[in-house]
């Protein structure tokens, strides 16, 4: 008899390799360390997903509903793994909730930590109210309540986002592009548009990296249909004059300094390696890369593997990624793990 | 019986797919336009490919090798599909070549056209032959011959890469952007600034999309171990002074014109819609987008499925790709059609 699949991290790459394992007939137990299941975009409160345009709690809410409905799906919520043990096809794995798992392979979909906007104090998060981060403007839509500044609960008529924080930034050790925030950065800032439409938003950018097919919905749609204004620019510092933030910066483009007072300053935060990176690595015995995400071997005939036989990886745990390409290697993790199992079994598996 | 599952396309992720799917068990037929499989790495003589460094003929090659020894994997080549029918778990395909075969589904992995920079003419390629593409300096390098001068045969002393031709580029009707030529231009950067150390090496782009990981092997790499120099410009004109090339821009840092000789220009060309699509799309019953790539429902609970169920999508046929997330999609396609192939059969799959 073939043993059920570990799956660590109950996120969009985790439901997608569960939904793709019930699919074939293969039973699965996720383990999620929150309470809840869905990942960021539900335990952070996401508004609307790019570049579907769904909402967050249907689309991923969906993901979960289906896991939590399937009766090949296991769930372990509230809990991690403390150790790992065995060979692919018998692994076992002990739970923090003192249970034990007998497993025939193991996906790691435990994702990314947001980069703290504290860790980057001249731009003034943490000393201002009217500071937040992308993750709190999603919350403040997907609640319904709309945007508004903490500090007094009015309306902003001038928005700025500024992106790569804690991303593109060796001063901070953070050296890496986090991939998506320039998109949803596009993205929230139309929804601010549509909200507020006399509002003024800015994006300060270094390059825009709105990829691949992004480019026509967001870059273009967000100039020219949504009037979203885009500044190259080094920025200095955000302060304030009493009444408003002041936002100092150089603008790469004209090359002199440009000071604007703005109502709200959003940080376009950006993706660290998950916090528990080294507990994992530790518990299964893998590898990370120089930055502190889980490892991969390099792709073409082992795509999803990690240094372990048997321990496969999907998602943002590799590096920062987009939601639908972390659900295609949760699905990508799946079949291999299925295929490592039902071999080391003996069991045939397709007739 | 499950009839065998149909992958269209014998690339990366098409090859992944048959991978993925013969890891599995279950049998699936390869039909391939061309004469021999691989796909564009493999058709267009690819050499280090990014992010692993490996040879294309070594990277892909093995995955041709694997489809080729694997006992699960027919192929049909110089071959493609000419009417489709049926439904979910009983398709018919009739090919090119007068066979017909039965699929329980099929995977669509019918990659992309390179873009003809014929059709930028005020940038020289085709009036001068020192004005090459990408391609073809992935050519010189993978045969050993090295980056050379076509009219001549020298070894250039000044080479510019221009980005984005072919992409982001409204007057041509190309506005999407290609997602992996920026990475792939600052990779033959480094490898010209290898092969010949006192060559000096420009790249003019736009905006510098690098994204993710590529960051620190690429942006950084190129600049500070390569000494690749990046000028943020609008290119105007290629124009020739009788000995060398004249790389006319704006350069839209420092807000000028800028004249620049050059040995060797490369143009960074993008990827169009496999120009089949249209027969492909009539053929098989499914959507294109709005730029011509075959459209792929949004991806939460429904990865790699197209318009027409039990028919699936991955790779490059749905827009701009890079070689590691095709793989990763023909692979999440294969479990996809995989559970339906099997759901439809009435057979179990998993014990």
């Amino acid at each position: 008899m073939t043993h059920p699949i570990l799956i660590v991290g109950g996120g969009p790459a985790g439901l997608a390799a569960a939904q793709a394992l019930a699919g074939v007939g293969q039973k699965s137990i996720l383990v999620e360390k929150e309470s809840r299941l869905g990942g960021a975009p539900i335990l952070s409160g996401y508004a609307k997903l790019v570049p579907s345009g769904e909402w967050a709690k249907d689309a991923i809410g969906g993901m979960v509903k289906r896991a939590e409905e399937s009766p090949l799906v296991a769930r372990e919520l509230g809990c991690t793994v403390k150790r790992f043990s065995g060979e692919p096809g018998d692994f076992r794995a002990e739970l923090s909730n003192g249970k034990t798992i007998d497993a025939s392979a193991a996906i790691l979909a435990t994702g990314f930590t947001h980069f703290d906007s504290v860790n980057k104090p001249e731009w003034g998060f943490g000393t201002f109210p009217d500071v937040v981060t992308t993750t709190q403007v999603e919350q403040m839509i997907s609640s319904g309540r709309g945007v508004r500044c903490p500090s007094d609960g009015r309306k902003p008529e001038r928005v700025a986002i500024l992106l790569c924080v804690g991303s593109r930034d060796r001063q901070i050790g953070r050296e890496w592009c986090s991939k998506i925030c320039c998109t949803v950065s596009a993205n929230i800032a139309m929804e601010i548009r549509e909200e507020l439409p006399g509002c003024h938003v800015y994006i300060y950018y270094m390059d825009i990296r709105t990829f691949g097919l992004y480019e026509t919905k967001y870059y273009w749609a967000s100039q020219e249909v949504h009037k979203v204004k885009y500044i190259k620019a080094r920025v200095a510092e955000v302060t304030s004059d009493g009444e408003r933030l002041v936002l100092k910066a150089e603008d790469t483009l004209v090359k002199r300094p440009i000071t604007i007072p703005f109502d709200l300053v959003v940080h376009a935060i950006g993706m660290d390696p998950n916090v528990d990176n080294k507990s994992i690595a530790s518990v299964f015995g893998i590898a990370l890369e120089e930055h502190g995400f889980i490892d991969k071997k390099n792709s073409y005939g082992t795509f999803g593997e990690t240094s372990r036989e048997g321990v496969f990886v999907a998602g943002a745990a590799t590096g920062p990624e987009t939601i639908d390409d972390s659900i295609g290697q949760g699905k990508a993790a799946a079949i291999a793990a299925f295929g490592l199992a039902h071999a080391r079994s003996g069991a045939g598996v397709a007739a």
